[in-house]
């Protein structure tokens, strides 16, 4: 067996690029109920014309699916999910957001990237595979794709503990990943967590002169001060016991951090960032490892122009943490709660948004993760860059607890690719190379780890 | 001479009341520039035919009118305004906003307390003492009528110096004043000053993904930290040197406080407040003399349901400060600037959002108000309730200043007369009261301080 090259590629990439066409022109708007038994559909269609066996579950929105092929000494989880991002505002695109145009090497089209590329260039890779193997897989892959992860994947935990059998696997491809503009990929081992509550703060019934001030508190102050005990001007949370339950990092997992090249200086000119909080080696440290907590937004009294003497009745902050391994929401939740209270601010509510993300992280060493890196290397030539762990959050946390599996997140983003809005795209070159790894891993796997 | 009764005094009552009806139809709203001229004309016509001679100055969005009659041992400035507050929203009054009607006892129009019927009331006093005195005032009267005191009088601070000889006197009437339900005259004897100013801060061009904010500052938690150090949770404001020119209240000033009834329950029972930072004794003394920092409003960020992970680019907090005598606003912004600086908070922006104003205050043992406190007794059959300061804000800073005078704020509106509000309204028998205080003031001063 040798190493696959593009040239060996060609036919199952231009055939994946036809199958992309056709997938992103199903419209399957997961916060709008669009065409998802379609996608799912279309989706099942392709599994098993490569000899899958597909099984349909309901979901909260969209059905959730899992596949099965092939046996070998390894088995493989694949983790992808056929619903997109709403397209508008339409009038910013440069294209029909449900039509794939190339222009200048990229592709673009909703859901190009976000989750339909992915995911086609991984089956471009299987019929590859599958060809050089007489029709069989040297390895069981077992594929989960769900159609509501664009709404927070509100089934997919329960269904993760409740399979776990049906889903148990050596490690887990996550559905997303990229590659930097010299070409190095990038790996992620884990996602942060995430937890979002709003305070809220009333005083009075209704709005009051602000000459009432003497003698009636004021809402707002109550939750800035909440606001300012709850972290210092560093950035570093300052909940008693927020940070006990912080895993200390690997040494591989450090030294892969240590490996990253840059410090962020990209992040700072693109939004003209003013504040910083860290650059040089700390940069990526703290997208990695550091839990931190956001002010997202606030409201209460008069916004308008100019001033108004008022006093507000009531106020509000929303805010999320996101939390590192193995930092438990609930926990941090309570934490705050008996914090605030501490801080003599027992009449700050905190009311939970919506339901949280655990953080998630594998062992940069483990030999799953080795054999992902083994396989970038071969098919990328270059070296690949490893994150222990994203800064953003997903919903990986229960393929670590329930299925004891590493997520490995490669694939076949770019920096540009604006996922999520107008013109998301990606690189025609990725995608190519995107099949090249595909193959490359299913063949290391095959090997066994 | 004898002490005036209402009976005395039926015949101007009703005059004034047709009056009232007339001035209140002019249009007066100074935030619109609607009708002002002919409200100032209507003004010039009532003084002239009461032996005034009237002069008109231009200010920045209508005329200041100053007239003098009379002569005698005492000089009394009275200061009104024939502006009024926008009539919207126009579907919450009851009946038309600029027609006068009476219901229950009470009497309603947009001005008809603020300030309409608190000149008509007085003008209607000027005629009866004239009446008595033969055609001529037993003292003389120096009148200030402006515009613009809606639209926070642009014009008079520099109006007052610069006219400072026209406008000498030896006590001022302010404009406002009120009544209890128990028929208990009200002075106050001076205004808090007030300055409002936004704090801003920004980190970033545009709004990034909160992920960032391991990296990047949050504006918002910027501003939470500047209001937490603004103030205690007594609330006491704790930017150094803000009380240093704090005037000590006389003994006058503290014994009026003492004896003023209540302790503004029916103000937290009106608003159900539930975070009094003052009750019982404390209560006054705090509206009275206490300095306070308010936060007005916020904005930044993501303020719709639920959640968003966004790091706001930027955000901004308004605040008003309420002064005391001697403290001076800029002065104050100074403080406040240096505070921020040494609270490592260089990057929040302050911004004053409109002129300030600075605060007034005439001591209680002053001739002039004792006085102005004799005829209210007279007239009113009751023992006046003293307020060293309101707990509110206007222009009353330049009298003190320029002309040396101290102001006494007495007149008819009532707590529940929901000036700058729909249905704006006095109590008919106040509005008597009113003409019946009026002609014992100025028989009272007539007599010499």
């Amino acid at each position: 067996m040798t190493s696959p090259h593009h040239s060996d590629l060609s036919a199952h990439i231009a055939r994946g690029l036809s199958d992309l066409a056709e997938f992103v022109a199903i419209e399957s708007v997961s916060a709008q109920g669009r065409m998802l038994p379609e996608a799912a559909a279309y989706v099942t269609r392709l599994l098993e014309a490569e000899g899958f066996t597909v099984r349909e579950y309901p979901g909260t929105v969209a059905p959730v699916l899992v596949a099965e092929a092939g046996s070998g000494p390894t088995t493989l989880l694949i983790y992808n999910h056929y619903d997109v991002q709403p397209e508008d505002p339409t009038e910013l695109w440069d294209s029909p957001p449900f039509a794939l145009t190339e222009r200048e090497g990229r592709l673009y089209a909703r859901g190009v990237s976000d989750d339909k590329g992915e995911f086609i260039s991984r089956l471009a890779a299987v019929r590859a595979v599958r060809e050089r193997h007489g029709g069989q897989l040297p390895l069981r892959i077992r594929w989960l794709l769900e159609g509501e992860e664009e709404v927070g994947s509100p089934s997919l935990d329960a269904f993760v503990e409740a399979h776990a059998d049906e889903l148990r696997a050596d490690g887990c491809w996550w559905e997303f990943g990229s590659i930097t503009p010299e070409g190095r990929p990038v790996a992620s081992l884990g996602l942060k967590g995430v937890m979002c509550v709003e305070l809220r703060c009333r005083v009075a019934d209704s709005d009051l002169h602000s000459s009432l001030g003497a003698v009636i508190d004021n809402p707002l102050y109550r939750l800035a001060r909440a606001v300012a005990t709850l972290r210092d001007d560093t950035g570093r949370v300052t909940i008693p016991g927020f940070h006990d339950a912080v895993r200390d990092p690997s040494p591989a997992d450090l030294a892969a951090i240590a490996t990253i090249p840059g410090d962020g200086q990209a992040v700072r000119d693109t939004y003209g960032v003013t504040r910083p909080l860290a650059t040089g080696p700390d940069y990526f440290r703290r997208t990695n490892l550091l839990p931190v907590v956001n002010v997202n937004g606030w409201s209460g009294g008069y916004q308008g122009e100019g001033s108004k003497t008022v006093l507000p009745a009531h106020g509000s902050v929303k805010l999320d943490f996101r939390l590192v391994p193995d930092q438990n929401p609930e926990q941090i939740l309570a934490l705050l709660r008996a914090h605030l209270d501490t801080q003599g601010l027992s009449d700050v509510e905190v009311v939970e948004l919506e339901s949280h993300q655990k953080p998630a992280r594998a062992d940069a060493g483990h030999p799953f993760v080795v054999a992902c890196l083994e396989a970038a290397r071969e098919a990328h030539g270059l070296e690949p860059i490893i994150h222990p762990s994203s800064a953003a959050s997903g919903p990986m946390s229960p393929f670590n607890e329930f299925l004891g599996v590493p997520c490995v997140a490669m694939g076949i983003g770019n920096l540009g690719g604006r996922i999520h809005a107008p013109n998301e795209n990606i690189l025609k070159v990725h995608f190519e190379k995107g099949v090249a790894f595909g193959v490359a891993l299913l063949e290391r796997l095959g090997r066994g780890l």
